[in-house]
């Protein structure tokens, strides 16, 4: 890991000016002290080489401090530490405070935008936001009105704001943005609302666009080179991105971009997944939907792509790709491989070669996936790289008004957002899931701008003739493409890991729960109710010597929209209030950052 | 402490049927495992006898677990525990948790009343609550709206409920009730709306009305007896409570009675004190405006007055004297005696003979204090028991639209709700107090139903020529009236005491930090920054033979009021915005429950 981390910023710091200008970013992701994106760093392993909190040790974790956020609703994300400075996000109204660390929190300074309320109806998925991030003495955030802002990270002061999207027509923001090279990255949400998805780049110094890149369109919106964009191995060849949907149903499409993203400097290749093709209702959009349910490479200074996978063609369940792509370097057959690996809502567990987008494995990383029998892995093969459907779960063929009963997973996928971690150590990826199935029924739906364009009802349950849960905190071999071990959990883990050096994996629980468990075997060494259910993803940094955990808490997102948006009726949230109806019998709404630490 | 407890118990033992419904209530009292009424006990000492944590260990304190109530704005009172339960209650909307303490705090039931959000503006500070009370198998909510409901303790499901009051008249609640023999008594809050504050007790059985007796108005009224009700020994005499008020202002003469209520079983005797007379104007009201700031003991079975004493006629500074009421047994010059000491807003602690009324000490509990010179202590002046009110700081003496500046305590006083604590080993008073001093300008004002009807313009300000702060916790000698150690804060110390057998007194901050001291030496031993800010009362109780402590976070109340109600402006919120404004550089909004206990 550190051998990778350090070829990683020799990389950047022969390539020019623009890398130069995140010499300053690349130094303090190196730094295990401090924690400057939300990923922790560019290779999205929520990695801490800190190893003062360890096996041994870590029963005896405790809290430190808290830090109540004045804002209810979901808290996903985690803070950032940058020298002695905590910067602390929220969910709409997305306030940003800096907290001083040599003073248990102290404010510092407090940035609060002022945001049209019509934007929390047209978010799907509660009025979440996954965090700033830190680059170039500022500290970006991407609003849920689409609004991007550079804040001194000092002072708060504003730099520059744009507007990425507009809300009037569905275009809503819960991602956080990631910083490479002179730009920042960002995606945008609306896939329930027809939004055609894209990826910008503004450029850090001042906020001006570099470039955008739709999901689906015309090559020159999808900045595709038909010859050199390759799909396993071959060109994609013109117009890739709307000669597999009818009419101008591309238009309104979908494939929007709010997951994770993640950067390789040596490839110099930026990464990341594409959102369900809309409506839900497949009946409406005949054809593969290209490019939605889709892993892209691209280049990150002006954004053409590289090489794409389509995971999920013509999706008919709601299993958006847009789950983090976790780059390591692994040996696989005596090789040293530079490996991107994906746990896709679909439930497949992708490993692929991240430079040429070579598909390596793709296995279901919980045994309770029954849509598919599995990806056509045959280079020679006409469904190469496609996955078989199951006729009895594809809603689909059952058609219209129809309900397809026990289909596994539910449409939050095996795994939702929630990001898994990776230890260079046990060379195992920590992978908070979902244990869910439903029940979907589509129906006609039309488009009207701003509106929500969803087509199916859903309702959702934990998978029968399992454990009762609805989740399981697996340790997951990606070469071999097999569950280590697996914990079964109540509610369905929507908060992300984290793994150190010290041999021990943390992450949180709906209920509230901070977990650590130990990296090898999976037994739990460790846990803390915390203040509300956990949907934050836990960090680490070191402060004046000390190793500290950090975590936001606070119910919600989509699994917890029910206590987040008061909903009751089962099928409302998009069929997630019934099925996590229980949940209020552990927690109640708030949110708070709880941080923990050895005893002096 | 232990031998007044079974005094008192074998007292109430005796007492017949009436008694007896309480009997269980008693034993809960008597037992320190558990926390079955806000005040700890009918004393309202807030005193524990558990020591399990003490002194020598309690630097070792850690969170056990947490709760976020899901609730923003201001969180007074404390949790309740009774059996293995604890109930946890919130401000507006009144939310109540019942919570298994053999679970973490998982929720067993939830009570949630459908309010109108009307009732909100006519709170003067904030929409605090501050607490529910067990008895006899209930558990006794009144909420902001001044509906009183009695819940089925281990179901939470309605027994009965009762309007106490017309939130259109400016009528609301925020005070706890008290449970007496088969009696709940219950005040009300409205003394900037022209309210006629009133005690009220209901049938604990069935919610019908027991008796009501005002603060002011004719001797039917007021359930007094002329020739027996007496202040300072003598009757008062007839008509007392309309004969020192101009015309019918009495009428809307405030004295309302939102505080805390303390209980005499032996005496059978029940104490509380009223608030300011309305307008705060002092030229609209020409009198001594009795009972408003008034000390009152009544019978609990027919409400009939026994004795009282106004502290502050014919207020000027909105002295509220509604602060509680702490019953102990101390020797006095050789000789037990039953006292009650009272820490009033005005600045002045008293010690009185809780059974006749007489006025055994009044002294300054704050160096600060500066409209009286004192109170005149001679049985044979013309004056007796009233203090002596400063010319340059009587806002009557300066007149209307006149601003009088530099008056030591602020409206807010030198204490306000937030409750003191007593040790019978140290035999000292742990006050949380405010050191805060105000420029008044009043105004005139007409009065119309259910506005606000406040008459006066404030600013607060620490108080000059001292350490800077606004608060200090200081230990207080009741019966030398002599300040023993202070502790100075930044802020007013907003939240209630705590004092153990383990030598150990607990308290909350402002900026959010749970305190311990030495109960000896006010040496600081411990202290944890909770997620917000404190306004809560700290509390204790055992369980499976550990003892936690129990803190509600949530900033707000008046001196909270700019956070919990985002005010801006200085002279908002009756002059505590500007006061308290740095607040908002230390904490923001949250309701959140912390428990601590000794590592295992
Ligand atoms: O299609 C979209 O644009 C979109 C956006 C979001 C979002 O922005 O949070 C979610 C989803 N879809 C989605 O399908 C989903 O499961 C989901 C879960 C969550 C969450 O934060 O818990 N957001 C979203
Ligand atoms: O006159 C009243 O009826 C009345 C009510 C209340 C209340 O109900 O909270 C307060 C006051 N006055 C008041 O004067 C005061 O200082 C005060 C502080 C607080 C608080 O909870 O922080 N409430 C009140």
């Amino acid at each position: 890991m550190k051998k990778l981390k350090l070829l990683i910023l020799g990389a950047a710091l022969c390539s020019g000016t623009a890398a130069m200008a995140n010499q300053d970013l690349m130094t303090k992701m190196e730094d295990p002290t401090q924690w400057a994106i939300q990923t922790g760093d560019y290779a999205n392993q929520r990695y801490s080489e800190l190893d003062q909190i360890n096996a041994d040790n870590v029963g005896d974790l405790q809290v430190a401090w808290s830090f109540s956020t004045g804002v209810l609703r979901g808290h996903e994300g985690s803070p950032l530490v940058v020298g002695d400075t905590m910067y602390v996000h929220t969910p709409f109204p997305n306030i940003v405070y800096a907290l001083d660390l040599n003073e248990d929190g102290k404010i510092k300074w407090k940035y609060q935008p002022k945001q049209d309320p019509n934007v929390i109806p047209v978010m799907c998925c509660d009025t979440v936001n996954r965090g700033v991030a830190y680059a170039d003495g500022k500290i970006f955030l991407h609003q849920a009105d689409t609004k991007v802002v550079a804040l001194d990270a000092d002072t708060g002061e504003v730099i520059w704001e744009v507007m990425n999207g507009d809300a009037a027509k569905g275009e809503t923001n819960t991602a956080t943005v990631m910083p490479v090279k002179d730009k920042v990255i960002v995606g945008i949400s609306g896939g329930e609302f027809g939004v055609r998805g894209s990826v910008t780049a503004y450029n850090m110094a001042d906020g001006s666009l570099a470039w955008r890149a739709y999901s689906m369109g015309p090559d020159s919106d999808i900045l595709f080179d038909p010859e050199k964009t390759t799909m396993l191995g071959k060109p994609v060849g013109a117009d890739s991105g709307t000669n597999t949907w009818q009419g101008d149903q591309w238009m309104i499409g979908g494939g929007t971009t709010w997951g994770w993203y993640s950067y390789d400097p040596e490839a110099d290749l930026i990464y990341y997944g594409s959102g369900n093709p809309s409506t839900w209702n497949p009946t409406q959009r005949p054809g593969d939907n290209r490019w939605s349910m889709t892993i892209f490479a691209r280049d990150p200074d002006d954004g053409m792509a590289k090489w794409v996978y389509q995971m999920t063609p013509h999706d008919e369940w709601d299993y958006d790709g847009i789950n983090e792509m976790i780059l390591t370097d692994q040996e696989v057959d005596g090789q040293m491989r530079k490996l991107l690996t994906h746990f896709d809502r679909n439930g497949l567990g992708y490993t692929m070669d991240r430079i040429t987008g070579e598909l390596m494995v793709a296995e279901k990383y919980d045994p309770a996936v029954n849509w598919t029998t599995g990806v056509d892995m045959d280079p020679n093969s006409a469904t190469y790289g496609r996955p078989s459907v199951v006729a009895e779960y594809s809603t689909e063929q059952n058609g219209e008004d129809e309900n397809s009963t026990g289909i596994c997973p539910a449409a939050l996928g095996s795994k939702d957002q929630q990001p898994a971690s990776y230890s260079p150590k046990t060379e195992l990826f920590y992978v908070p899931t979902n244990h869910v199935c439903m029940d979907y029924e589509p129906f006609r739906v039309s488009y009207t701008a701003g509106q929500p364009y969803v087509g199916a009802t859903l309702s959702m349950y934990p998978a029968p003739d399992s454990h009762g849960g609805m989740g399981n905190f697996i340790a997951w071999d990606n070469i071999k493409g097999e569950i280590k071990w697996s914990i079964p959990e109540q509610f369905s883990v929507w908060s992300g890991a984290l793994a150190t050096a010290g041999d021990v994996v943390f992450y949180g629980t709906l209920e509230g729960y901070l977990k650590a468990v130990s990296a090898e075997t999976g037994e739990e060494l460790y846990r803390f109710k915390t203040p509300s259910g956990i949907i934050g993803n836990v960090m680490t940094f070191e402060q004046g010597g000390k190793q500290y955990i950090g975590i936001l808490s606070g119910v919600g997102g989509w699994a917890g929209i029910g206590l987040a948006a008061g909903l009751t009726k089962a099928n409302d949230g998009l069929g997630a209030v019934g099925g996590y109806a229980a949940l209020s019998d552990y927690t109640a709404l708030g949110g708070q950052l709880t941080v923990f630490a050895l005893p002096d």
